[in-house]
């Protein structure tokens, strides 16, 4: 048994040895001459600036966060204050899984514009070595993290204890452990949200007032907001997108093993078993990950895309197959959650649906994305008529977007619910997030290459070189288009995990729509993936108005810059956009923290016959299916009317004519990408952490606002032979609630 | 009790005979010169060639709907085949109300435009005369058809029975009487997204050719597209506007007597009374209604607003006062619906409830569209950096504009069913929409008033005729808001209070969201208005394209045309929206009448947990709150789109200068009010019937899927004496239901 429970931080140690060394062979890499090396640096400084701000930020939200949990822990029967080391850990990890990211990045960004002067192959090796450090150091951090803690609360509430390993000593270990998750998702949060507000304020700043007006290039030297625009590829495409899944990969882990304490099992392991699984899945995913980056591999006009999609397949086929003896070898034949039987089997099935569903969202994310297909022609089509009804028909690409990844998920709630109840939505989560650091490798990758490009344009390198990154870039939109979809994909089913973990931490049996105050909750919780994104798109529209005019005011004010004898103040706009992150992301996450306190402590006791973790349900529904769908609508219509701008880059046709860049449809199309910049890369990514951080704050509070309102459990059971009704159905009048394990509790008038 | 049965067909036809008195003084009214009469005669023709064409394709839809109607009354043990009757009648009602208020909006139009070369005064009289002959027509059929439907059907199943009011009798005689609510309703979903189409594809069409390429004033004779731009006013905002409403008046009438029916009452009507009481409340809006609208005339140079909201707010406070003493003389001191005690008081205060919610949607509702306050600003000063920052802010603007909505509904239903259970959110909304016939002409005027405009524009009337219709048109669109404000708030309260109907008739206690498949059913249902949407104002985006190759051919081929010599061909233009609305409006309309038959017949029996009817409820959770929150987003950011435009056209000051129509920042402003257009006008207003639509399908199919996996009624029920429990709580080991009123059923194994 202890080897199996020390086998997983080693897991996480493995990756994180393997991010080491990979991490130093990159910084071995030829960083290119002094001026990439100048402008390589001013990145660099950007970009620890920011999180340099932002750290400093969240360590006060850390503080306060902790001595309102300090506060529970004391005071709450099922929990301990020892979840604030956990959070605080949770929060450090989460924090430096962020700068690890960060600064790998902004190491290997120029070192690929260096490898791309020699070949495709070796910049495609850079960039993707500068992504599988981050992948491999989010996984391992995760799995060190989650591993470690669990062995140790393990150790102290349950085994020193004498404690029943499906009893409530474990229970209050795993709520401790959710404190890591908390941490995590929290960081996660402002990571997400400041990041996508800062690099969109630079990015949409830059292009109005460099492309738009000055009629200068992308990634000009004499754009003094171009700095930020490629501190903020960093920022937001790189910490953002690794702070958001190191918060899904630990919050599915963790919601799996919540239900698999619940799980009735008799194994080997003393009842274990379903707890430790979704752990061993994702050392598992690590290993394989690492092989499946071996693969990863292009000659000199190879194709990136199929290399990048080869290394994935072979990970995550490989972690499915293992998977399978896994389940095979630690479950045994029988095991019941909630009522619910299940096998060994039911357990793989929906580890597959997870895989599943993860790839099917990809791919129609791709197709509602790329270019060339029908969506993506349609906006180019109706951009002809103009502005507007290029904006029309990017929104309803986006709204037409959400109809197949939904029936995808609910067709996958459905399949894994019945091949192994709860558990087996839970664990499709963690099957589907397994490979993660395949994932992020692949996804963290984009941005390198995007930064390496910007790098060689300043620098004024070869044209071959910015071909090169070029090609790069474009695998990578395409990458971060389908990462999206598979990032949604995954916070849904984390998000219902957490849901159910959530009602058998609070006690409650149903989450009734047909009670008024649980309805309401539901309205309430629909509502806020909008106001959320109101105050996320409204922040990049106030941010980028601020940009606009520092840069006009330089292009004014500082002689000669135009004519590139004058030096533009980049820091400046670094400034602006790393206060504006910093200041705007507080209200939304707020938000995100406080409603659900708000509801689960505001409502106890308030409605007779509903309780407060009931209402807490409805809303957390709400969100979920809300945010679910905002997500979708916004990153895929942003994708669209990206790709449709890019379209004229290489000409297109309408209605006969052949259009290019610099028509008008042109600049219409440019219109709808820059209202798709936010929503794509600030408020739509959002919407993942805001479901899964209301969900993970609802399970914190649980056992602080449930079961008020339950029965107390009876201490006279009836047996069935003392009142003789056996094998009929009988009316008494009174009350009547079922329990999880099947009994009956009737209560009498 | 006969006498107050026979009494509401009497107030129904009271208000039609003021339909028809008023609508005769309408159209002795003088209708101007040649020029104005033949105008006018083109957009009374053009309108009617879309309702004839319209109601073409609806009868082939009544048929088929009726076959099926037929089937299901045949086969179903607790329905009956009446209900084709009912349905062929709410559908011609519907009809009937449509071309009511389209005939007389067509005439008052030219009409108004003649009484505006005398006075302000005269021109409102006209105007609002016509919007009361729509109010009042609308109002008087619904009251009409459904009190003497009920009187029909309840005599037949009920009294001739010898049956018990409140027994199933009475439930087949309502379920019978949901058909005309369907027919209704169905109807109300074409007229408003085929006019929704209709009115938008000629707007923008006009705009897009007219305004920004040709440079000609709005309603410019020259322009082919203008008598359709016209029609369309008449098309979508008038006859749309009175079938929506005309349907959310049936509907939340039916639903609180199918609600009513359940309640456990014992009052002097044999307890008739919770039935009959909303169609009393019905009756008594529209004589207040009718004192009201006389209240409402102004003086030259006087307040219309004020006229308007002077006889709103008289019929609204003495329609609650008169409730007051009708439920104090109706109902009993003691009700009790669903196992929830109340009063007559707690039905008065529901009442009151509805119309502050009702008030408080239209304050918020003006208060996020309305010219000069800071939802608007925000996106005028946001056009000052070009067209995205302007879409970037309206969306924001609409995104925001959900939250305090939403508050004020979930409170709304909290407190309304706090005070009388489920009938008490059923009354609210009746109380709600107990003034619609005040409402509707409130919101028809708007039209009528700008059609006014329109034609005085093209017969080249003197310049005071113009400012004096603009005066009423501004007005119009402040009402046309707020009446969307309303339109939302009532068909959620109608939703809600179908879908208790609707848990009441499928015989379910629970729609437990904790359920795979009752999760999986709220994600789809939340997608349905994000298709619909998308589908809706695509359909706008391609049908304006259509109109603008038209126009733009017609520029190009016919003489003389821009000279004012050459004759525009209208007809063409009028013929391309109509056949574009009639094709359009049918894949959104068949998704609403279909995914709900697909769900509850396609799921029957097929989770053993989890019956059809939950899974239902589920989707119809998913679509209400996603539909309200997708109709408050869409309708506001267009209305505030639309004012930030034509705050312009009096002159904005941005960063300390001041622009006016014609400058950069509003050439982006128009591209906001045409992406608005749509927005506000097609896909927002078609949420309202789309979710109410769904609901009445539910309930019209509920007793055909209900009940197949209830427990049967225990034959031998076993009295508390006989095993001696009394006082104590104890535990049997087997499984319970909780049954509607109170008993318990326990299965013992």
């Amino acid at each position: 048994m202890e080897t199996i429970l020390y086998a997983i931080p080693a897991f996480g140690l493995a990756a994180l040895l393997y991010t080491w060394i990979r991490s130093a062979w990159v910084t071995k890499q030829p960083a290119g001459n002094e001026r990439m090396s100048t402008i390589a640096r001013h990145i660099a400084d950007g970009a620890m600036a920011f999180l340099k701000a932002e750290y400093k930020v969240l360590a006060y939200f850390v503080i306060i966060a902790s001595l309102f949990l300090a506060y529970l822990g004391y005071t709450g029967e099922r929990s301990h204050p020892l979840i604030v080391g956990a959070f605080i850990i949770g929060a450090f990890f989460s924090a430096l899984a962020g700068f690890i990211g960060m600064r790998i990045a902004t190491k290997a960004n120029v070192r690929t514009a260096e490898a791309g002067r020699s070949s495709l192959a070796k910049a495609l090796k850079v960039s993707f070595a500068g992504g599988s450090v981050m992948g491999m150091g989010v996984a391992g951090l995760a799995v060190l993290g989650l591993g470690s803690l669990f062995i140790l609360f393990y150790y102290l509430f349950v085994v020193s204890q004498g404690a029943d390993v499906n009893g409530v000593q474990m229970e209050i270990a795993l709520e401790v452990l959710t404190g890591f998750s908390l941490g995590a998702e929290s960081i996660a949060l402002f990571a997400r949200v400041g990041g996508g507000i800062y690099t969109k304020a630079a990015d949409v700043g830059a292009d109005l007032v460099g492309k738009v007006e000055a009629g200068i290039p992308e990634d000009d030297p004499r754009n003094p907001a171009t700095i930020a625009d490629n501190v903020g590829d960093n920022v937001g495409d790189v910490a953002g997108m690794g702070a958001d899944l190191f918060g899904s990969y630990v919050a599915t882990i963790l919601a799996t093993m919540v239900l698999g304490r619940e799980v009735v099992v008799l194994d080997q392991f003393g009842g274990l078993s379903p707890i430790i699984l979704p752990m061993l899945i994702a050392g598992l995913g690590i290993v394989f990950s690492f092989i499946g980056m071996l693969f990863v591999r292009v000659s000199e006009g190879g194709d990136v895309q199929a290399a990048l999609n080869r290394g994935n397949w072979i990970s995550v086929v490989l972690t499915a197959i293992a998977s399978y003896f896994v389940i095979q070898w630690l479950l045994p034949e029988s095991l019941n959650l909630r009522n619910f039987d299940f096998t060994p089997n039911g357990v793989f099935m929906a580890v597959l649906v997870g895989l599943i569903v993860g790839g099917l969202m990809s791919i129609i994310t791709e197709y509602y994305t790329a270019m060339g297909k029908k969506p993506v022609n349609s906006i180019v089509q109706q951009s002809s008529t103009g502005h507007a009804t290029n904006i029309i028909a990017g929104l309803a690409v986006g709204m037409h977007s959400t109809v197949l990844p939904i029936i995808v998920l609910a067709a996958g709630i459905v399949l894994s619910y019945a091949a192994a109840g709860l558990y087996g939505v839970a664990i499709a989560a963690a099957g589907m997030m397994a490979t993660t650091a395949m994932q992020l490798a692949i996804d963290a990758f984009g941005p390198i290459a995007d930064n390496a490009g910007g790098i060689a344009e300043m620098s004024e390198l070869p044209k071959e070189v910015r071909e090169r990154t070029d090609i790069l870039d474009a695998v990578g939109n395409t990458t971060a288009a389908t990462g999206k979809g598979f990032a949604i994909a995954s916070a849904a089913l984390t998000s219902l995990a957490l849901f159910a973990a959530f009602v058998g931490i609070a006690g409650i049996r149903t989450i009734d729509l047909y009670k008024a105050p649980v309805l309401a909750g539901l309205f309430i919780g629909a509502m806020i993936p909008f106001i959320f994104s109101a105050l996320a798109i409204s922040a990049v529209g106030r941010a980028a108005m601020s940009m606009v005019q520092e840069v006009r005011r330089q292009f004014r004010e500082i002689p000669g810059i135009m004519e590139g004898t004058g030096k533009p103040e980049y820091e400046k706009c670094v400034a602006i956009s790393t206060q504006a992150a910093i200041r705007e992301m507080m209200l939304p996450g707020a938000i995100a923290l406080i409603v659900p306190l708000i509801v689960g402590f505001g409502f106890k006791g308030v409605f007779p016959d509903t309780s407060s973790p009931e209402i807490l349900g409805g809303l957390l529904a709400g969100v979920t299916v809300s945010g679910v769908l905002m997500a979708m609508f916004q990153s895929n219509a942003g994708g669209a009317w990206d790709n449709a701008k890019k379209s004229f880059e290489k000409g297109v046709e309408i209605n006969g004519v052949v259009e290019y860049k610099g028509s008008e449809p042109h600049k219409a199309s440019v219109t709808g990408d820059t209202v798709g910049d936010p929503f794509k890369d600030t408020s739509g990514p959002s919407m993942n952490i805001l479901i899964k951080l209301m969900s993970i704050v609802s399970l914190v509070i649980a056992p602080h606002i449930g079961f008020e309102q339950e029965p107390a459990i009876p201490e006279a059971p009836l047996e069935l032979e003392e009142i003789n009704l056996n094998e009929q159905k009988k009316t008494l009048p009174g009350t009547a609630k079922a329990t999880v394990n099947g009994e009956v509790t009737v209560s009498l008038h």
